[in-house]
C-alpha cells in the first residue's frame, strides 16, 4: 500500500516519497524499508529518533527533515488503523467442514466457516460471515450475530445469544451455571441457574475466560465491551458499554459496572457491588460486596479507596519510623522537665 | 406444576389459588402471571412488594392479605427446590456420537451419553446416566461414576476417579501434572507427577478450574464440596467435604481443607497450609506456606488475619493523621513548657 | 529395577540388600517393601523414621543400621530422577488417528502422535517424536519441535514457534491476541496484534494457562522456564531461562523476567515491569508498571518491596496500639507537668 494511500486512510499528511511501498508495520527501532512505524514524542516539536522505517506516522509537530511521513493528530491510533489495512486477518473460506458436528434443526446463514471438530446443536443459529472455529462449541439455541469469531474451543452454551462482530479467543467459555448454592442441613444444593448471557456487539472476550449465565435472570454485556484473557464474570453481572478488564478480573455475582469503566488485572469486585460510569480500579484491587465506586474515580487496594487517599496512607505507613523517633524525642524532653 | 403440588415438594404450607398452573420462576420484580417467585423479609411480619408473580414462597410472618403464596420457613430455599422441579435440566439422549472416539477397551454402562468428538481412552469407565459432552476427555483408566456431567471440553486424565453426581464444567481440567520441579546445577527438572485426583460425590468444579494429580499420593475432593470457575487446585492438596470455594481461589500443593470451610474469590493459600472446619477467609485473603487458620474462624487479607484483627489494624492506619496531630501537639506544648 | 541399578544412576552408594527390586516409589509414610522413598533430614546424623519402604534415598550422613539405602547429597533430587526412570511416562505409538484432522500441508516428521480430534492446520510443523494430543491445534504455520507434549486441547496458534522437549498442559493456549486497544472517539479499536510467540526448548506451561501473542513483535519464553496452571503471559512479554511462575500469575504486557527468577502464586506484574535476575516476588505481589525488581532480591506485597522492609512495615502497624497508648501517656504527663 502506497504512503499515500495510508495517509488518506488515516486522515494525515504524507511527506516525502508518497509513492512507496508499505507491507508491514514494526516498532520503530525494529522497522526496515518496507515496514510502517509510529512515533509519540511527548514534547511536540522534538526530533523523531534514528530509525531504518519506510515511513513513520509522527505528530504535527515532530522534526524529521527529509524523511517520508505522515503526519496525524494521534500516530498511535492512525498507525493502528494503517496496520490493520495493511494486515487484514487472513480470510477464512466459508463452507463446512466435513468434521464438524452441525445439527439439521440448526441455522447457518451464508458465508459461514465452521472448522474441524465444532459441534452446533439443535436450534442453534449463526449469522453470514461468522467464523466458529476447530471445535468450538455452540449449545442448543444458542445465537451468535454475523462476523463474529470464535477462535479455537471456545464454547458458548444453549440459549446464550452473542451481537455482531463479537470475538471469543480459544477456550473462552460463555454460559456455564453460575455459582448459586442453598444450605440443606449439612449440605449444598444448586440453586437453578436457568438465566442466559447476552452479549452485545463488537465485544471481545480474551482467551480461557468465563462468562456464566444468570440464575433466573441474564448476565449481559453491552457492545464494545474489552474482556482480557482468564477473566471471570459471575451470574447476573450487568457490564455495561465499552468497559475494558484486563487479565484475571473475577466478578462476583450480581455486579454491575457502567459504561467505559476500566479494571486492572486481577481486580475483584464482591457481589453486588457496583462500579460507576468511568471509574478506574487499579491492578489487584478489590471492591467488597454492595459497595459502590463512584463515576469518575480512580481507585486502588483492597478495600477499594480513592487513589489519592491510598497513596497517602501508604505514605503515613512509611512514615511511621519518623513518628516513632519523634514520639521518643518527646519523651526523653519530658523526662528531663519533671526532673527540674 | 399446580402451586399445591408445589407446596407439598417443598413442605410448604399455599395459601390462595392452590390450583395456579406455574410454568418458570423469576426474580420478584421481573415475575409474570406464570412464575413463581420468592421473598426473604429481613423482618418476618413485612408486607410482600408489588409483584405480578403468579405465587411467591415467602416466610411464615409475611403479609400478603388475597395473595398466592406458598409459607415456608426458608423461602429461598424452598423455591430453589421448586425451580429444580419446574425446570428440570433437560435430558440428554443416551447413545455415543458417531463422531466420538471411544476406545473398545472402555467400559461404558446404559444410558451414558457420548456427545460428538469426546475421547474415552482405553480402560476408562464411565457409570450409568452420565453425560459425556461434546470434545470432553477422559484417559486412559479414567473412572467418572453415575449421573454425573461432564460439559463441552472438560477434561479427566488418566488414572483419576470420580465419584457419581459430579458436575464439570466447560473446560474444567482434573488431573494435569503438579507443578513439583528439583534444581539441578543450572536448570529444572519434573518431580515425577504419579498421583491421581480422586473426586467424592456430588462434587462441582467450575468451567476452565484445574485440580492437578498428587506427586506420589493422590489429590483429594471430598463429597459435595463445590469450586466456582478458574480455581487452581496443586497437588496433593485433600479437600474435604462441602468445602466452597468462589472463582480463581488458588491452592499451592499439599494444602489441607478440611469440611465446610468457605473461600471468598481470588483467595491464594501457600503450600502446606491447613484451612480448619468451617473457616472462612475472605476474598483476596491469602494464607502463607504451612500457616493454619483455625476451625470457625472468619480470617481476611494477606496474611490472613482474624476478621476483627485485620478491621482493627485498617482503623489504625485510618487514625494516623489523627495520632500525628497529636504528636504536634505535644510538642507545642513541651515547647511552651520549657520556655517558662 | 534393582537398587544398585537405581544407585548407580542417581550417582548414590547403596547400602543393604543391593539387589532388592524396586516397582515404585512413594512417600516415606506411605510407602510398601517394593517402593522406593526418600528422606532429607534437617540436621544431617539424623535417625530415619520407621518405614515400610523397600528403599530410602537418604543424605550422607543419616543414622539407618540395617536398612536398604541408598545415600546420595541431595535425596529429593536423586529420588526424582530414580523416579522418572522407575515409572517413565507411558510411550504414546506413533501415528495419526482417523478422526484428526490434519491439513495435506502440514509437516509431520516420523514418530509423531497426532490423537483423536487434533487439528493441524496449513504450513503448521511438527518434529519427530512429538505427542499432538486429543483435540489439540495447531494454526497455520505453527511451528512444534521435537519430543513435545501438546496434552489434551492444548492450542497453538498461527505462526507460533516452540522448541524441543515442551510440554503444554490440557487447555494452554498460545498465540490469542495480545490486549492492545485505541481509543477512538467513544469505543476502543484493536491494535492489531501481529506477532508471534516464541518459546524455548524444556519449557512447560500449565493448563488453561494463556500466553499471547506480539502485537509487532514477538512475545518470548526462554528454554527451561515453567510456568504452573492458569497463568497469564500478556503481549510482548519477554522471559528468560529457567524462570519459575506458579499458579495464577498475571503479567500485562512487555514486561521483562531474567533469567532464574521465580513468580510466587498470583503475583501481578504491570506492563513494562522489569523483575531482574534470580529475583524472587512472594504470593499475591505485584509490580507496579513500569517498575524494577533488582537482580537477586526478594520481594513481597502490592507495591513489592524488599522483604525486610515488608516485614518491618507490618510489624510498625502492629505495633501502632503500643505507639498510641505512649502519646497517651505523653499527654497525661504533660497535663501534670502543666498543672504545677
Amino acid at each position: 500500500m502506497k504512503v499515500r494511500t495510508i495517509a488518506e486512510l488515516v486522515g494525515g499528511k504524507a511527506e516525502g516519497d508518497l509513492d512507496r511501498e508499505m507491507t508491514s508495520g514494526r516498532a520503530l527501532d525494529r522497522a526496515g524499508p518496507g515496514d510502517l512505524a509510529f512515533w509519540e514524542s511527548r514534547s511536540g516539536a522534538a526530533a523523531l529518533p534514528d530509525t531504518a522505517a519506510g515511513c513513520v506516522i509522527v505528530g504535527p509537530d515532530a522534526v524529521a527533515p527529509g524523511r517520508t511521513l505522515i503526519r496525524a493528530r494521534r500516530p498511535r491510533n492512525a498507525f493502528a488503523r494503517a496496520l490493520r489495512a495493511l494486515r487484514p486477518e487472513p480470510p477464512t473460506a466459508p463452507g463446512i467442514h466435513a468434521g464438524a458436528a452441525v445439527s439439521r434443526a440448526a441455522k447457518i446463514a451464508e458465508g459461514v466457516a465452521v472448522g474441524p471438530h465444532a459441534v452446533i446443536e439443535s436450534g442453534a443459529a449463526v449469522g453470514r460471515g461468522t467464523v466458529i472455529g476447530p471445535g468450538a462449541f455452540l449449545g442448543a439455541g444458542a445465537q451468535v450475530g454475523e462476523d463474529c469469531r470464535l477462535h479455537a474451543g471456545a464454547r458458548v452454551s444453549g440459549g446464550c445469544r452473542i451481537g455482531d462482530r463479537v470475538v471469543l479467543h480459544a477456550g473462552a467459555c460463555i454460559g456455564a451455571d453460575g455459582f448459586g448454592l442453598v444450605f440443606e442441613t449439612d449440605h449444598y444444593e444448586k440453586f437453578p441457574q436457568i438465566g442466559a448471557v447476552v452479549i452485545g456487539d463488537d465485544v471481545e472476550i480474551g482467551a480461557n475466560s468465563c462468562v456464566d449465565r444468570g440464575a433466573l435472570d441474564d448476565t449481559r454485556i453491552g457492545a464494545g465491551t474489552k474482556l482480557d484473557n482468564l477473566v471471570h464474570i459471575g451470574h447476573n453481572c450487568q457490564i455495561g458499554k465499552h468497559v475494558v478488564m484486563a487479565a484475571q478480573v473475577g466478578l462476583s455475582g450480581g455486579v454491575t459496572v457502567e459504561d467505559y469503566a476500566v479494571l486492572g488485572g486481577q481486580a475483584g469486585i464482591g457481589e453486588g457491588a457496583r462500579i460507576g460510569a468511568r471509574a478506574q480500579l487499579g491492578g489487584q484491587g478489590g471492591l467488597l460486596p454492595d459497595k459502590t465506586l463512584a463515576k469518575d474515580g480512580v481507585y486502588w487496594g483492597t478495600p477499594a479507596r480513592p487513589l489519592r487517599e491510598r497513596l497517602a496512607a501508604q505514605a503515613r505507613v512509611n512514615r511511621l519510623p519518623k513518628l516513632q523517633e519523634q514520639v521518643k524525642r518527646l519523651r526523653s524532653r519530658l523526662d528531663a522537665l519533671e526532673k527540674k
